[in-house]
């Protein structure tokens, strides 16, 4: 079965927005066994979306658009792909009324542009858009007519919002439907860190080659301060095979395994203080507000996460934290002793249970041959006792503080959650 | 002319990476008045990537692909543009030198594998790789082969760090000599923060319709919380109607107007400060550091950025702040009252120019009806006055953060930069 996905959008053809649906489109699809042959972008432009439309109907088995639906006269989709397939377009008296209502239950009036998006192509099915005014539509070319089996046609809004929603709860069973797999497919994504693309590899591809051979797919997708491994399987044997490709992960990779799927690891540490009913602080030189940033990100991280210092310079460290002035001059700010009074300052300041302390250079700037341009200290405070550990960094200032951040997350998760991913090794064994 | 970008990468043909490629490489060559006609994304597949590879050279004068050359068997893209052309591969002398040379300067053993990457298709033109192993490749497949015409095919590495400054000193230039713009061309991107899409749309399109009669075209590009307004101009008027719609645009939308092409709002507030030696620090609680985080994204912002505190439970207020738990009893900690003693504390505790401060209900949970989500307030203190303004942005959480930071930025940018803004707005005049 061949699936084409075509994004339309001149701002996409300009550069001006980078296109998120090919890959949300395609992540969901092949989390369900289809995978995407081809992805073609073109402008809001008539006669290109045509032929692109024209092309992948008479390759693919599967044609899904995204864009285009809109009530503004760059709307184009809706009728290049009526006359493609030689459809009237009829107004559609429920659509036409939820429109309506649409702007109804907004107090707002309606345009009377956005009757257009009432026009449906005959004999198209309609997908209804909770979140937006203009309908999914779903064709077939008959076969025959662009090769000789028929295609099907997905029409689907562009915004996120009206397409994501659409896409999942409507889209998904009928392409489940129309393509039932020939055979069984699982996948599975675990996601490392601490760990180089190629240190991943090495310590699992001899021990994989055997399922492999038996037709266990694995991917790896390295990404800043994070490798993916992506297991898939198909066929009666899927279950098991995908099964034992993972315990041979768990076994290997062991505690650099933070999660499953789409896990981020803020979102882990978070899960792990809030089972333990246990507080976090921080305090952030060189990251300047992303380590907050990350864990705030997270629905409910106001429970478990108090707060903390941007400490960004000298004095700062001094008036927030409590980071003794010969300190700062004796070992400087960068340093294993200033990162250790930031993580205890910040944890006794706050009541915290624990504090992560995070300085170091993330340049372009600021460098020295003793301490040069990606040096970093991270501190994590506990009752117990306090852990500074180095780190070398040496990339550009955004990559340096995604990297960093993402090391100090790390040090808390393995600190607070030794016990659970034990468990979770266990499970999976 | 007619250009066509083929992406490739089974990476992407799973989601499992967003395709910067695209936004990047349309972004360039739409600046310098070339417009891509047609992407597409193909996996690491043999005969995927020949069959998007042949059609493009039937219907474009240039082809750029990216990806597929590096060491390893799931790089294709030389191989298949060899024999797409009927070139033989042969071994560069000097790309195999400058290969060992790569791995002498970094110490590093040279893996066999890579010598494959000296390969060369006969004729064709090697673009050196400053930052990796694989050189780019150009190719010229002789009129007639594909179509009347003859097509130039750009084979460039996927590494966005080998290939944008690749692209930049080496493409670009490449580019200009083989299809010089028939006509002079002329573009510019002007962005705006604090209106709507439509809101700016409404006031300027109006007084642009004689431009745009005459030639002129106009874009718009809303993202979060900012909407750009793209001007393109060609032929010999170029100039004058690009500096007369431009002069149009800051007459309506003055003080909206917070930078040019890709500048970014924490960008111009630490320009501004520095320019005036003045200093800040923040007060964070529902935005949880994504303000200090997009300040010191900016090289240079230690210069004028002191920190600050992250004050997401009462208990951070009153401790780091000395917010009176009066005022939190009485008014809660989303309320002007709040933002007040969380700007002017952490202005005075941090010895700052200027203290912003922010309080709100990011959500999902936390709202009530008198506060719902959404609510923010936000505190500019500075030594003559602290402002405070209330928004309302209910959006998902991170937007909701992003919104936030951008309102609190621009409440800064405004008073530090009044006098340069109308500066700017002169000049455009």
């Amino acid at each position: 079965m061949t699936i084409e996905l075509i994004n339309t959008g001149t701002e996409l053809m300009l550069g001006r927005v980078l296109n998120t649906h090919q890959q949300w489109l395609c992540r969901q699809l092949a989390g369900l066994g289809y995978e995407v042959a081809r992805q073609v972008t073109v402008s809001d432009d008539g006669p290109a979306i045509q032929q692109a439309v024209r092309e992948a109907l008479a390759r693919a088995d599967l044609v899904i658009t995204t864009g285009g639906l809109g009530p503004t006269s760059d709307d184009r989709t809706r009728d290049v792909a009526a006359e493609l397939l030689g459809r009237r377009l009829e107004t559609n008296a429920v659509v036409l009324e939820e429109i309506r209502q649409f702007f109804t239950r907004r107090n707002r009036p309606q345009p009377r542009s956005t009757e257009v998006q009432a026009l449906v192509p005959e004999g198209a099915t309609i997908l209804h858009n909770a979140h937006g005014t203009a309908p999914g539509l779903v064709l077939e070319a008959p076969p025959g007519r662009f090769r000789t089996k028929g295609t099907w046609l997905f029409l689907l809004p562009g915004p996120p919002r009206e397409l994501r929603p659409m896409f999942t709860q409507q889209v998904v069973p009928l392409v489940q439907k129309l393509f039932p797999l020939a055979a069984p497919f699982v996948c599975r994504t675990l996601r490392t860190t601490g760990l180089g693309e190629s240190q991943v590899e090495e310590r699992i591809r001899g021990p994989l080659e055997a399922l492999v051979r038996g037709g266990l797919e694995v991917g790896y997708c390295a990404a800043t301060g994070a490798v993916d491994v992506r297991l898939a399987a198909r066929g009666p044997q899927a279950a098991p095979q995908l099964a034992a490709g993972e315990r041979i992960l768990r076994e290997l990779l062991g505690q650099a395994i933070y999660g499953e799927e789409d896990a981020l690891l803020e979102q882990q540490v978070i899960r792990l203080l809030t089972e333990r009913g246990q507080t976090l602080a921080v305090a952030e030189s060189c990251t300047g507000g992303l380590l907050g940033h990350r864990l705030t990100n997270v629905p409910g991280a106001s429970a478990v996460f108090l707060g903390g210092c941007l400490t960004y310079s000298d004095e700062a460290k001094q008036t927030l934290l409590g980071v003794r002035a010969d300190t700062l001059r004796t070992h400087g700010a960068v340093s294993e002793p200033t990162a250790r009074e930031m993580a205890e300052g910040v944890r006794s300041r706050l009541g915290a249970d624990f504090a992560l302390a995070v300085t170091g250079i993330a340049g372009p700037a600021g460098g020295t041959p003793a301490k040069p341009v990606g040096t970093v200290f991270i501190g994590l405070a506990a009752a117990d006792e306090t852990v500074v550990r180095s780190y070398f960094n040496p990339y550009d200032r955004e990559t340096f503080k995604l990297v960093t951040s993402q090391q100090a997350l790390e040090l808390l998760r393995q600190r607070v959650g030794s016990v659970g991913s034990v468990e979770r090794g266990e499970r999976g064994a």
